[in-house]
């Protein structure tokens, strides 16, 4: 708990307004061609670490853990810019994606269905099949 | 709360995986430059008013009401692509920033804070002021 005090006190941190779980949502984008990839989590520990680092750190609300982007698929998101909205509870985090494919179906992005002729139609290939990126299912 | 059931059953809503307070993020982008402009909530009623009328309507959840964005300023967002990710958690919509101002700063994003030299920085800025924008406080 110590370390998570400290981090609150550092401007990086103070600023943000963590919502009643100690999280603030981050969007991913690439930042050349201004792509939204991804929407993820982060608390104060994963977003000091993204900053420390270089590279996109969520915190994964499921494992309830820290998640560092890529480490199992290697495609890794390295931060080129981070940056926060009016209110504080947004952040922005423009980034080189690694390998081509922020989602874990093997896509480019992981907002692929869209919305046309009344129904969500997937408009993007997958580019590597999931067991590719992680190996075949234990 | 018949209309928003009979909402839910619709696929619009029901790809969707509402939170534990019945919404869903919303990111608008500008659909030419591909600018990150804002993220608001989302209901399932916001979200089918949205696709009805063409033009970003949100969840707001400090007045716990419908928010017509731009129904003040004038600085409404037409809807030009509607997208969801693979988790169904978050919605991207691609829209046409009226007035070319997103932001109740006056700027024309809310995304105007950039961490740089150990500290938020301020990079974007005020293109008309707040009291232009919704007149002059009551």
């Amino acid at each position: 708990m110590e370390t998570v005090k400290t981090m609150t006190a550092n401007p990086l941190s103070a600023a943000v307004h963590w919502n009643d779980q100690g999280l603030v949502p981050a969007i991913a984008q690439d930042w050349q061609t201004g792509e939204v990839l991804m929407m993820a989590w982060m608390n104060p520990e994963s977003l000091a670490l993204t900053v420390a680092e270089g590279r996109a750190i969520y915190w994964s609300r499921s494992r309830q853990a820290l998640w560092r982007k890529g480490e199992s698929s290697g495609n890794v998101q390295l931060l080129k810019e981070l940056r926060l909205d009016c209110d504080g509870d947004t952040l922005l985090l423009r980034v080189e994606q690694v390998g081509d494919i922020a989602c874990h179906t093997g896509r480019r992005r992981c907002f692929y269905q869209c919305w046309q002729d009344d129904n969500w139609q997937v408009t993007d290939e997958i580019l590597k099949s999931p067991d590719e990126l992680y190996g075949p299912p234990q």
